[in-house]
């Protein structure tokens, strides 16, 4: 790595580097082989999750890296996430244990609550309500937030955070919490930039790290969304002669300072187009064209797959 | 009044009418003409608040009404609502007691917490941050709920609810309370409809109230927007030979069973106006009509008057 990865820093002093690779719906079978080259790319952070299914696999090629002397455990930032269904206080503990050993590591940089929804456990008798999702769990986020708490009182975790938290539900933890949350992990792009939300985390001291950066996802409601094929990116890429996406990744971090991106993949060639995105600078120009792509557009709609619409 | 006033069912089954008078701006020494011409009109639900600075005259009028015999207290459904500086569960009583005494009245039928933002008192030494907002109150929400559910147990007020909470702060809220809040009020009017929150209220059994139903601001960062001029309300309008006004209540209390709405006015012809709405009907074409105007635009911008982005 000829440039170094630019660094965000966290209200705490801890440095994030500002880009990283994402986990979700990365395939069982072929996220151990993305995390591999992803280091050798130079990649240093990583976003996993419980629920994403495949943290026993990262956590081999974890172990296989650390193994063979590349890198140590202190060179890396990795983020796991607290599943809906164990917000219950007394089973956050052991989702984070459960986390760790699938990882094959004695600590995690940071610990999100996933979403602000609580889901019943799975194995409670009944586990769906009539319109067949998974039911409410009651628990206020104050009582998991306690919980995550005492996991960086007990060494598991360095920092704590949460994702795909709004102003308004921040804003109410900030106020009843010990440890304040260092990160909100949300969707971010060129079509739903967010800067409200990202403004107010930035006076807060809130990093946020934004997911989806790529909106890769074909057509959603008749609409074809995909910054690959934007024109506009397409056009300031070309100036640059650099790909649409690592234009929107670029972005994420030049646009403010407390922003991280976690772009997935789990190709070679894409895991490596993705990182090399610190020899070059958008111009003002570019920063203004993209800020004006803005249309709230989010690909995440949690009330297809919670039956809540959580952002409404 | 020929015809009887809609009236919606609250979850614990009392029942509160459709259309109500607004008092939001009203001004003082006009305001409790107003009240007086409402309840003339057939008017029996008056929305305040503390906040609005006209409580006092509101509560003359009501004695007014009282001694005359024209209605009694229980003919009405009164509303008032908890300013943000009263968070503190210590202070909610007294608070509540204030508009109490202002009202001349010994209970009220309905009392909401105003907005999901706690501010410090206004008898603390330091009012404002650096950006010149008032300070947040590090109240959470869930305490000064727990304090609006003693309200209910001594009697001072019969329901509680929320004013201005997203799907994701009552999922919260209805996660930790002992009273469920009863009712949302926010605003909705053709240009901000709401579906998802209003829906997803309907689900937990939440009434929704709508505020600002006219949308009657002039320009708001360039865009006109006035229901009271919008095309198709008025083609509607002349359909039924009514005023766009009229089309624009009736319309909400139609749509949705769970819906009340409070147009706010003063002049004795306008109170009128608003309020005859229940000798027609809008068709499912006119419905349709009016839901395509829908474009989620907020006269109401928190970030502007307390520099929290209460809806990002």
């Amino acid at each position: 790595m000829a440039t170094p990865i630019p660094m965000s820093t966290l209200k705490s002093g801890a440095k994030i580097p500002c880009v990283g690779l994402g986990t979700w719906e990365a395939p069982k079978g072929e996220v151990g082989n993305g995390i591999k080259s992803a280091i050798e790319a130079g990649y240093r952070h990583f976003d996993l999750a419980a629920v994403y299914g495949n943290e026993k696999e990262c956590g081999e090629a974890f172990a296989e890296i650390f193994k063979s002397g590349i890198v140590k455990r202190e060179d890396l930032w990795i983020t796991s996430k607290l599943w809906n269904s164990e917000h219950r206080p007394e089973r956050v503990l052991a989702a984070c244990q459960k986390t760790l050993a699938d990882l094959q590591l004695t600590y995690l940089d940071l610990y999100l609550i996933h979403w602000p929804v609580a889901h019943v456990p799975k194995d409670e008798p009944e586990q769906t309500d009539s319109r067949g999702f998974t039911k409410i769990d009651h628990v206020p986020i104050a009582a998991t937030w306690a919980a995550m708490e005492e996991l960086v009182a007990k060494g598991l975790v360095k920092h704590i955070g949460v994702s795909n938290f709004t102003v308004a539900l921040l804003n109410d933890l900030l106020n009843s919490c010990k440890i304040q949350p260092e990160v909100n992990q949300i969707e971010m792009h060129p079509y739903n930039q967010q800067w409200d939300l990202v403004e107010y985390c930035q006076r807060q001291g809130i990093h946020c790290t934004a997911y989806s950066p790529l909106v890769r996802v074909g057509t959603v409601h008749g609409l074809p969304v995909n910054v690959m094929t934007d024109p506009v990116i397409g056009k300031i890429a070309e100036k640059h002669k650099k790909t649409p996406a690592q234009i929107a990744i670029r972005w994420q971090f030049q646009r403010m300072p407390n922003i991280s991106v976690i772009p997935k993949s789990t190709k070679k060639e894409r895991v490596i187009e993705n990182f090399n995105v610190f020899d070059f600078a958008l111009d003002d120009e570019d920063l203004k064209e993209i800020r004006a792509l803005d249309r709230g557009f989010r690909v995440c709609q949690p009330i297809d797959f919670f039956g809540l619409p959580v952002f409404a």
